[in-house]
């Protein structure tokens, strides 16, 4: 089967962000495409009874660590932000307006730049100025985006896509899944690739 | 520097059990040992506000489908008890009461025989009669043993280690230190290899 792979993922998580870094190549080198879903933890999270990462007592500071050496030990770009986290709401419902009207390759090169500007160069993409500095820089038509993700056809799109996200099983970010195979985590990326090989693990 | 590895586990803990199946040969091939210390995550999770994993919304079902597919993925002999989760206290203490009074080889081997009776033979171990056959198993003193672990002073002494794991910032299973570097998770056996291996990631 060569069905796209879903990427789920929060425009505020870093393990997402890491995923981002690599699950396009991943898909490719096995013939595969990826479908990228914008979702939001915030929703997800009242679902499920958790809380940012950050946030909990005792796994808190490890997080903020593990963040760290996670993007050390995979070679990937990283500096923790000092605003964190963040309302990424914005951000995604740009995801969803551009994949409609300027095709996948643009939404996905945006969603890209956005996790960059966020976790490399450490603008809080919640803020507007911020997330119109990245549309300039990608040579969108920021009037437009900034109107269109304003418009309650587009809010009223992003809520349905995480509520149907939810529906299929979602609840974290990365998630990722193949053939109806799920899985939860950057950290499941060597099981993701062998499935990719193999079919089944 | 080759102190000895700290390995926190719980006896109800799947990613706890596959930890344990491979952190004494990967301390080995670096020339370290490991200590091995049971906690209660009960208790760990008064303080963190986490629940077993088994029974948070969402995360439930993949959690049970992710132990499964980790144990295939590594060849790990594994099935999924029955019952779960189970209380551990009981086979917590006899290791720390073997520590005390038959050494570490003794109390590592009864450890290695309780995880593999829950997670390989789906024997609740919470159970003093299933408890007891492992004993049994192991050649332990049965009679004295089972003694031991209803004594107030060993049931004082797992209450202290696990306050004291809590302040160490031990908040789950498996959870690792090395030269005071932690690592939660099973899924990061790879980033702890790179540490024994180069000192710091």
């Amino acid at each position: 089967m060569t069905a796209d792979i879903d990427f789920y993922f929060d425009f505020s998580s870093p393990y997402g962000y890491f995923a981002s870094t690599g699950i396009d190549a991943l898909a490719a080198k096995y013939g595969r495409k990826v479908k990228w879903h914008p979702v939001l933890l915030g929703v997800v999270f009242k679902v499920s009874g958790a809380q940012p990462l950050t946030m909990v007592p005792l796994k808190g500071d490890y997080s903020i660590h593990d963040f760290k050496r996670t993007a050390r030990f995979h070679g990937i770009e990283f500096n923790f932000p000092n605003v964190f986290p963040i309302a990424s709401q914005n951000a995604a419902r740009a995801v969803l307006w551009l994949q409609a009207n300027a095709g996948e390759d643009k939404a996905r090169s945006f969603a890209k730049a956005v996790y960059r500007a966020f976790f490399v160069e450490g603008k809080d993409i919640s803020d507007l100025a911020n997330l119109q500095a990245v549309m300039t820089q990608e040579g969108l038509d920021v009037a437009r985006l900034l109107d269109a993700i304003n418009q309650p056809a587009i809010k009223e799109q992003l809520k349905q896509e995480v509520e149907q996200a939810v529906k299929n099983g979602v609840f974290g970010s990365p998630y990722i899944v193949v053939d109806g195979e799920p899985f939860w985590g950057f950290d499941r990326f060597d099981q993701l690739e062998a499935t990719l090989k193999s079919g089944k693990i």
